[in-house]
């Protein structure tokens, strides 16, 4: 039983967070590290996915003495339900932010809201025409409306398929049609996963398996790629630009507020609010040198990726933020954000504020953030940041190290303009083997995992082998951390890719956005695979997300499978109680929809098995190895 | 320790259930109560609700060693998660099937089907004007468009509140915008109740069972009442009839196909390929004296209701039926279906057939029935089934009795006709105290309690005190089984309901339909309200379930308690490990919704706390005790 918490040492690849540790231990605030070593070990059932507490004939385990719970479901039935209803809670995550976007949009349409706009007028129209709207000789608003509408019924039971599958080569949607796994809509396909995971509905395990991929994908190329691009016409496409991370970008003599997260929508007008020059002058005025706002975790990325705003950190330094005791407010929307942020915000003088209705924190100050209150409402949760500064215990002040710089704003947009207008350098550069094959690296930290040592390390592994790397959501902060979101880290990369982002003067990995932006990855992927009128199956890509925590992780994880993407995890879903599950995940679904997942902890070995990957995939489009 | 199954005197309160148990057991065939004993006892943490599997940070469970996972979550807030996570499922178990049925619905309008055809045209026409559709003058086919595409956007996410609410008292709609529990729709609830639950979302319990109840009165007032009403559309609006119950409506001389499951979709297609005569004549040729289609579960109660076809028996009677040896196939569509159903049928001739592609059964014949090919996959079914006639082994088979009458059909039209066209005489025998009141018993069996038991002495206790009880669901085979419905059961009833059920020819237990049917009695409930223009909480009404099992049964308690209606449950659902969460179910929704949760497992007392609670609401009206 292993009770005491692990080492800092052993906690965390970074300076910033181990001293943070160390401050939290000596002053008695418990974190997520501690809290993990009092929940090891943990339900070895729950641990293998063979508990169902889907009626009140149970609960019930599964064991070599109970094969079968109380209705007759075993080990196979009871992991898939539990796994599809995982999933089903990634893609609703990720999917129901999507909406949000949607409802701002339908809220500028319609005049109830002067805090947002159409910023990126020119991509509102391309995805337009992209969905079958059209454009030409239209009014914006009439335009703007038709997106609304159809991206809104991407989330009914009325399409056959959802909008942008306009953008999945016709080999993948053959496949998909085939398997019965295209999705048609994203609330739909979330329902009848819970509808088919209820006591007596789908009880054979790969029939469920089906059904959470296609849940998957209504969250990839539904919701989420939603999410992206609608914030990108409401905020604008992000282009490369410089900011900072870590710990240090939080400002001892600045009112320091940080974002915390997902969703744009509110981050962007506490942003907006903190340049407010009357709240500046009001900060000036009670001693502080401005409104320092910093990121955390997605809605973090969203800021970084559109405004350049630093990073404070992924999802293991929420906590230690706080701790720096030099944090006015942290202002949160929705997913990731630990509950235990607001005990330790209340060991501090920060004030912790909830802005959501759907997630709501006991103990939190709220603010109901709506279209048409926002930026008045963002100002007030400002002026109550500003007014905590006074508050704080410069006695408890402990920022432990300077910002580093990174490299952000890689928009497929932004990727294209960079290359002159098109894909066609890029697949040259993959031709000619300079650029040998691309990996998204995504998701989360896991206090299971020294934090982000798996992440930095596979990232570093790839770009030796000439794999670009591309990263989104907490593995963001991890690259930038190591210094490999600098045009410099080409010296850490192989001949080839130092030689092609020495010529375009852009790092080895580029910040690719937040979680949602994992469908800009799908989206060139998607492109890719168009351009060269292949598979995505076909391409030299993979996908890992090595540190990976969340139902949001699983389900991007599973879209990029039924998406073709060879997809690596550092550590398995709770799934291995399940041979029929597990084999599916594995190697099974090769030859259903030409990827599996592979589990791997050592990153050296993961970077070899993407390399044989890439190599048995470049052989196949008949390019060198 | 209690690996040994109960001895069969204790497991049901039902001769032809024993003698059916005690020939699995000589026959060593393993059953639900073998399951059960297996199981038990239960992890106290899932039993309590405080394990928590949404990420990979943990499993966590929650004791006072470890209070809080290891995002610091606690007790209340993975107890609320949970929960909110289980009656999304059971809602999404309705809503689906709603759903469905406006897919028929679909495909009758649109010519691709000739199995299924608008059969109460009055009824569509009367549904469309209550959901603001124009009706005069326009073609049927139009008119049924209308109400088709409006039902698809009460599963949509740009409606305000769903179509069904033009049946709720203003009050009623008051109090739920006020608590912002609204129902908007059926999916969008669904899907938000999964983002919600997702790690670091909503982190406040009494926020997260506010939606809850939102998600679970979308199920009530939309997917579960859209089912019903468009069943009554396509396959007619029930009307009272006679019919029999128990396992002695399978016969020896016949080729019995029991359907099971919740949709009469595929149930009635099988009962018209029954009733070929071609099919007919074949069996006939191989030696049965005819087809016989009988009903187990909800699918059942759907036949039941509209064609009298007899009830084989209810849940834990679905086991059991095939125990008898001389069922040649069970058919099912979804729900409630226990997987074992696919190894006892393998323990005979019987052939175990699956109709939904949402719910496979690993080993199962599998036939896609579709609104374009229902009729004809119908009769190769009952081809199949006629086939295995010959397979049966007369030595096996054993029906254990005679089966029971029992008057079905009470659908709201049925009642109001039998009332000579208006509530107003239920009104005036409310008013007059010869109908007290009236309780809903509706649900399932639950292999932790004697089959039936409670389901029955509840019925009983409840007439003898004047209180009407309208049954669905499983309670319906258990009350038609105890004699109660039949008219001369109002010799069991106290002297008003029988004055009043003996002047009208029925019963004093009102079989109202199927599971989705709970939603007619929701509409009574509405429609007395509005006639004494008063709030739903204000009449003298209650439910009960005694011997729930399901996630759908959960989120029908819970639309229940947010409508306004006192609630009995047998035992508790998995929230006991929450203070927050038990406080609210039982006596903090009172003050919010005007009703909460009681649980009670002894059936005298329950009677009695539904007659205080009749009583003081009698009072409020004004009206004797």
């Amino acid at each position: 039983m292993a009770k005491e918490p692990k080492p800092i040492e052993e906690l965390s690849i970074w300076d910033d967070a181990k001293a943070m540790i160390a401050k939290a231990r000596a002053e008695g605030i418990e974190t997520v590290h501690e809290r993990l070593a009092q929940q090891t070990p943990h339900c070895k059932f729950c641990e293998l996915g063979t508990t169902c507490r889907n009626c009140t004939m149970g609960p019930c385990r599964i064991s070599a003495k109970m094969p079968r719970g109380v209705c007759g479901a075993d080990a196979d039935v009871i992991v898939a339900r539990n796994f599809g209803r995982f999933i089903a809670g990634g893609s609703a995550g990720h999917s129901d932010h999507g909406r949000d976007l949607i409802e701002v949009l339908e809220a500028i349409i319609e005049g109830e809201t002067k805090d947002y706009k159409i910023t990126d007028e020119a991509k509102l129209k391309a995805l337009a025409a992209e969905t079958g709207i059209e454009v030409e000789g239209r009014e914006l608003k009439d335009v703007a409306t038709d997106v609304m509408e159809n991206f809104f019924a991407d989330f009914g039971s009325r399409k056959k398929e959802i909008s942008f599958l306009s953008r999945v080569p016709q080999k993948r949607k053959d496949i998909w049609a085939k398997l019965g796994m295209t999705p048609r809509g994203v609330d739909r396909e979330i329902a009848e996963m819970m509808h088919r995971t209820h006591m007596g509905c789908d009880n054979d395990a790969p029939n469920t398996m089906i059904h959470a991929a296609r849940t998957s994908l209504s969250d990839g190329w539904g919701g989420s790629m939603i999410g992206t691009e609608l914030s990108d016409v409401i905020f604008g496409t992000p282009t490369p630009k410089m900011s900072t991370a870590n710990l240090g970008v939080i400002k001892e003599d600045k009112v320091n507020i940080l974002v915390h997260g997902h969703n744009p929508v509110v981050s962007e007008m506490i942003l907006a609010a903190a340049r407010d020059p009357e709240l500046v002058e009001k900060a000036e005025k009670l001693g502080a040198k401005g409104i320092n706002v910093a990121g955390l975790c997605c809605t973090g990325n969203e800021l970084l990726m559109r405004q350049g705003i630093p990073m404070a950190g992924n999802h293991l330094m929420t906590e230690l933020a706080i701790i720096t005791g030099a944090v006015e407010a942290v202002v949160v929307d929705y997913q990731c954000i630990m509950p235990s942020l607001v005990q330790i915000a209340g060991c501090y003088h920060t004030k912790f504020i909830d802005t959501a209705n759907k997630a709501r924190f006991s103990g939190a100050i709220h603010f109901d953030i709506e279209p048409h209150n926002a930026l008045q409402q963002a100002k007030e949760i400002v002026n109550l940041a500003i007014e905590g500064f006074a508050e704080r215990d410069a006695g408890r002040v402990d920022i432990p190290c300077e910002p580093v710089e990174i490299m952000t704003g890689f928009s497929n947009e932004a990727v294209i303009a960079a290359l002159g207008g098109s894909l066609d350098p890029l697949v040259q550069a993959i031709a000619a083997g300079d650029i040998r094959g691309a990996v998204g690296i995504v998701g989360c930290n896991n206090p299971k995992i020294k934090q982000d040592s798996m992440n930095v390390e596979l990232a570093k592994e790839l770009i030796k082998k000439d794999i670009l790397v591309l990263v989104t959501g907490c593995v963001t902060t991890a690259a930038g951390k190591a210094g490999l979101l600098v045009p410099d880290a080409i010296e850490m990369a192989g001949p080839g890719l130092k030689k092609v982002c020495g010529a375009l003067g852009i790092p080895p990995v580029l910040h690719y956005g937040s979680c949602v932006d994992n469908a800009r990855i799908l989206q060139l992927c998607a492109a890719l695979a168009n351009a060269l009128n292949v598979d995505i199956s076909d391409l030299p890509v993979g996908a890992s997300s090595p540190e990976w925590y969340s139902e949001k992780a699983a389900a991007i994880g599973l879209y990029a499978v039924a998406s073709g993407i060879y997809t690596h995890l550092g550590h398995p879903p709770n799934i291995l109680g399940s041979e029929v599950v597990t084999d599916l995940a594995t190697s099974g679904l090769e030859d259903l929809v030409g990827a599996t997942f592979f589990i791997e902890p050592d990153m050296v070995k993961t970077a070899e098995m993407f390399d044989e990957r890439i190599k048995a995939k470049r052989k196949g489009l008949g390019l060198s190895e």
